[in-house]
């Protein structure tokens, strides 16, 4: 086949496979939600994340978490990025359910603007975030925060801007989704491949 | 300071920088958003996605976007996850738009289950949306899509599990939000680091 062919069926584009509807938008960032339930600090793992518009962001939150109830109650909460270090640590993290357990007893907690979102000194990046819409779903909230200050360690700064290399994020990808506990991993950020808006510029001299 | 000490000021956490309110979500998996626009394929460069529940995706796009209006006609759009040999193509879908370009000249297409969303066959993971929900944000429409099929690529496969390091995805990072397209990088995937739900069961001893 050549560029530009359509390939009006799939059994022609004989090297796919159809799995049927499942998530399959990975990998993504791993993340310690925070936020006070009944005036205590409390942290969850949460990958299911996402960017809406550059101010803000979602969480995909199943709604039996513990931790749903104080972003409710006091609208904030907070997203750390956990680093490499720290796999043990999140995995924990979304092991146990702060109901039963204390997760702020893992890490050093700090307060920012909200004054009510808890955040993780150990976490390399962390951003406040005001609860501005809940969007219901059967099963899952999912949290839409509108930014309002962002915290890094200064030893990831490059200027102005957080280099990523040196955070050492946690990435999440969950493999088959029929037993997902036994195939999902976490991995590290690889090497910088090429700048944005620039790496495919020789390309626009076809047109 | 020990762990389970709460710091109250962000100042006795002097490691810390306030860089104000910015996106800072990162790195996020790279994607080629394909609607068919007046019948006719098209793809845009998307990082600023997110999942909801486990079968439902968000897209985060600056109204301005040609292919907007292709996703709206239809009711369906694609998500194709791009792999490191397609930088070069991922980051032009990005640099030119639709009105004047036609980006499907790049690559070969495919539809499936939907008939209208558009997808590309070099993309090792695609996935067909349907769209639920439009977020009405001041400069972003905010696509909400059900998941309806995913295809992959036979040899990106472990039994029914996507082995995303096989899929060597892209991911991206934004640097300094003033000076975004400076600053801003494409990055590899990098080595599996621990299993999900199993790497914290050391810490469960604690309790």
């Amino acid at each position: 086949m050549v560029p530009g062919t359509v390939v009006r069926s799939i059994k022609e584009a004989a090297v796919k496979k159809a799995l049927g509807p499942r998530m399959a938008l990975y990998p993504m960032p791993v993340t310690l939600v925070g936020a006070n339930v009944d005036d205590k600090p409390n942290y969850m793992t949460v990958a299911h994340v996402g960017i809406m518009d550059l101010g803000s962001i979602s969480l995909g939150v199943n709604k039996v978490h513990y931790t749903n109830r104080g972003i409710i109650a006091n609208r904030t909460f907070s997203v750390n990025l956990p680093n490499e270090g720290l796999v043990k640590e999140t995995d924990y993290c979304g092991l146990v359910s702060g109901t039963k357990h204390d997760k702020a007893d893992l890490f050093e907690t700090f307060y920012g603007a909200l004054k009510t979102a808890p955040m993780i000194v150990q976490c390399p990046v962390n951003i406040e975030c005001r609860l501005v819409q809940i969007i219901d779903m059967k099963t899952h909230d999912i949290f839409i925060g509108e930014i309002v200050e962002v915290h890094c360690d200064e030893d990831c700064l490059d200027g102005q801007s957080i280099d990523i290399t040196r955070v050492k994020p946690l990435l999440f990808a969950m493999g088959d989704p029929q037993k997902f506990t036994a195939s999902s991993s976490y991995y590290k950020l690889g090497e910088r491949l090429a700048p944005a808006w620039e790496a495919g510029k020789p390309l626009l001299k076809k047109d």
